[in-house]
């Protein structure tokens, strides 16, 4: 039996800063139904799904800060994706900024979740590599202050079987700038990995190298596609894309196979959806071959990528 | 003033089996020679750079196997190489099959050394991503028998400063199938390496999944694309190349920006130098900002890729 699945990366279009979670909600449901009606298992969202990207802006009053965060999950406006997901059978990758009162005080994540088809949340993850800057940068036109209003994640890279369609699948997630790290990717195909959720919004104008702006697209791609193929892996990277608020987000959400093939893409920077019909097995051809960890890493001689943050210069 | 070098990758047509060393040292020479002509400061010659590449015969008489090798470097076969490197003051990079005769016995390595422009070795590599299969596999075309041939190289991945041109340069190595692994490319850019030579004996066909064949040029590009932009380095990559012994290698030598840009690359599968100006300024692009390790690695996280070698999946 072939261990095939449709998957479904359902790009959104701008959200602006005065649309409710309701309207948000509403053009995802219409997207969840559209990746149904075409026979998708699962359906992928976008990182910050369910508001503006908010980090471009500096804020200093924090209530108006927490309004763009959850502080539960599903809330009265985000349980109707649960509620239509269960009801359709069909399971969603899905990114939010997340409010967290715990213990030891108030956290707060850039979170994705993975939501199985019967409604649950099956697995959480809490974004590893923020990018930005903590202080406020007045010249740039647009902030990115993700490492102001997000604690670095606290869950490391996860894995999780899940039931996909009538597959038994391992699948693994994460968002935005995780995906220029390759140890995001390994650290997921070390767990065996077969498919990876990677939602983003990226921003094409990057104010401290302005001159890489027209490779925003390459760079996209082509570390996904490494990833990919370095560790035999669908990944399905769905983007906020278009102009949101004056800033002009990269779109080119897209499938990859394990060989690090685009097979689908979109074309807009609109609500869109994309599907691939994904055969786990192909996976295979990769992680048994030329990508047999256990048969060819050489972990002894990578002990600089954990033993150091920064560069150690040769003398 | 800017950190501007003029590098050569010297691609190599077949070496057929009984090509002699002279003959294939005067073809580098006259690359050699050409390269200075052109300007460069430094030319990067192939992987296994004087002989056919031997591993894919299976071949168990130790004296025929060890007539691919050298004993000592320089040899009078290759002197001529390091004469000329002086005398025209032109660095170069080369990948031979090194035997080692050492106090605790005799070892065989893959290696690559770096020679500077007064004809010294300043650095040497032993290649650490063996690839292929340690016994014979008739069903194969073509074997593979890099595992069998050689020993895992016991140097790591090395970093050196170097006097290049006008400039002071860090400069890291690594051979083939090294460049499939983006722990590779993170080792040398945690040493601040701002060019790395890798050269390759690269067979179209891969026997364990032909299905692939046509896409070992798009992953050849793809994983030195990525290892350069990842680690905002300039990557020479320098194939041997054509219809060798019957068996196609790969050609596509390629000089790759920091940004990930293919800036020079092959059109023949011959004897064939491509030259790129390499402003060894432009990493700081990437290296102080989007993959400015101190800032924006996680280490504690990517811990699972030295603390495992194989897989590791989740309950």
């Amino acid at each position: 039996m072939t261990r095939k699945t449709l998957v479904g990366a359902a790009q959104l279009g701008p959200i602006a800063r005065n649309e409710s979670r309701t309207q948000v909600v509403a053009r995802m449901l219409e997207l969840m139904r559209e990746a149904r009606a075409r026979g998708c298992d699962t359906i992928a969202f976008p990182e910050l799904a369910l508001t503006t990207f908010f980090p471009r802006w500096y804020v200093e009053d924090q209530a108006e800060i927490d309004s763009w965060f959850e502080r539960e999950m599903p809330s009265p406006a985000t349980l109707p994706l649960f509620e239509e997901a269960k009801k359709l059978g069909i399971g969603f990758y899905l990114g939010y900024a997340e409010l967290a009162e715990e213990a030891d005080g108030t956290h707060r994540y850039n979170t994705a979740i993975l939501v199985d088809k019967t409604g649950v949340i099956i697995g959480k993850y809490r974004k590893v590599h923020l990018p930005g800057h903590r202080e406020h940068e007045p010249w740039r036109a647009f902030q990115h202050l993700e490492k102001r209003y997000f604690e670095r994640g606290n869950l490391g890279f996860g894995a999780w079987r899940a039931h996909v369609g009538e597959c038994e699948v391992i699948l693994g997630m994460a968002l935005c700038n995780d995906r220029r790290w390759p140890e995001t990717y390994r650290v997921l195909g070390l767990q065996g990995v077969e498919m990876a959720f990677i939602g983003y919004n990226t921003p094409i104008h990057y104010p401290p190298v302005p001159e890489h702006d027209h490779l925003q697209g390459f760079h996209n791609h082509l570390v996904l596609q490494a990833g990919a193929y370095q560790n035999g892996m669908w990944i399905v990277g769905i983007a906020k894309a278009g102009k949101e608020e004056g800033c002009d987000l990269l779109g080119q959400s897209c499938i990859i196979a394990p060989t690090g093939e685009i097979v689908a893409m979109c074309s807009t920077v609109e609500d869109e959806l994309i599907t691939a019909s994904c055969d786990l097995d192909r996976c295979r051809e990769l992680k048994d071959n030329v990508f047999n960890f256990g048969l060819h890493r050489e972990p002894e001689t990578y002990r600089l990528i954990v033993d150091t943050k920064g560069p150690v210069l040769p003398a």
